[in-house]
């Protein structure tokens, strides 16, 4: 089985100053353990709410080799809230499909998921998701796209993605 | 409890020039009126469908200060529909949900609904929303978007907006 | 009744070399016959997946006079997959609705449906629709908005189309 890299990039001004603590990472990294049969490498970083830190993070976690990058955090409309700004910014191709289904399944829970921006998009061989900032919205999300995402990483050329079937349900059509 | 400003911009070659009563930024006005418990100044504006014209009517609007601007007419595919070009060439973000939301609910009504463009964005402390041109639509879509547009001016530094429980059911999650 | 021009763009490498029938194009071919009351002249292109070859194509039917130019093929994520960007590239405006209740539509057979970037546009007087590259996707994506077209056409000023109402419902709102 191929062994999987995954980024895991929380922008928050304070997490990124310790002000708290970072419980949106940890969200991500404990659902790709629930998730991932694959062994994979992880690849954090916290970092502040700024546009040009948050597009080199993702570059320099796209040149590590990371077959999927998942960013939290930044997706609203208030002024400091710019990681799609910075994800689009990067990436050669975006995929509406991944931000509209999460606003979707977000809005069963609360009205204001018609606020969050997120996105994906592609980077040479690494697919790039923002999801939103709570831990209970990241595992939503995640639940509903990573289906799609590990077909979405061989046709990109990534490393070959399994998963817990019991736990998630991946889906490659037949050719 | 704030006293808040309500831009509203009929965008209409006809009505604009008076071959017609501008019945759709009437209906706007009587939802804010139902929704709104907070006293409003309004700003009412209407406009021929000329790009330039609408952008500058959106600047001058958020530099009133109005916490909310809303437009009317405009979003087709029609040549002189131009309605959402102008409000992405004024807004600092898009809020792609918004439209996506008002889509789907016009849906329910109407095949044709996904031809309208509509959107929503942000643009200083101003939410920009464009709704469609009739009045029946109108209110289906701010019914269905209006529960997030508190929060959303929170967030942008506005002011604080409260609504008639009984008619809307504003939704801010607790921090 | 007017005679309706429609193009038809199959974007695949494999199928523009002759390595494999193109049976997406034959699938939107038989799906207008099944739909349209009218008389059609159909205006087929079978091209490889180059950015500026589709381009060129979407221009010339265009300027063809096509009241509806059709694309299948080249909206995944994969490198060769430029279809939106041409079709964005010519577009004077587009309608992302179109591509929203597509992928919805999709999503109710495969969860891979979120990696679609289809979507729709209008230049001049044509009306430009990416369909997926599977016959039985085309079929679930034109059945969800085709109800739509032919008003759409008419508001841009193109030939009145009218379709076999056992087989699609078309919709025009009463002015």
């Amino acid at each position: 089985m191929d062994i999987i890299k995954v980024g895991i990039i929380t922008a928050s001004d304070r997490a990124s100053k310790g002000i708290y603590d970072d419980i949106s990472g940890v969200a991500i990294i404990d659902t790709m353990k629930d998730y991932l049969k694959n062994e994979f490498e992880q690849f954090y970083r916290c970092i502040p709410d700024e546009q040009d830190v948050i597009e080199k993070t993702i570059i320099e976690l796209q040149e590590l080799g990371c077959d999927l990058i998942v960013t939290t955090g930044g997706t609203g409309p208030a002024p400091r809230d710019v990681t799609p700004e910075a994800t689009e910014n990067v990436c050669e191709k975006m995929l509406p499909g991944f931000g509209e289904l999460m606003r979707q399944v977000s809005l069963q829970y609360v009205p204001t998921a018609i606020l969050s921006r997120q996105s994906a998009g592609i980077r040479g061989k690494s697919l790039i998701i923002n999801l939103p900032g709570k831990p209970k919205s990241i595992r939503e999300c995640l639940d509903a796209v990573f289906p799609a995402v590990p077909y979405c990483v061989d046709l990109i050329g990534g490393n070959y993605i399994e998963c817990n079937e019991e736990i998630i349900k991946v889906f490659r059509p037949k050719k």
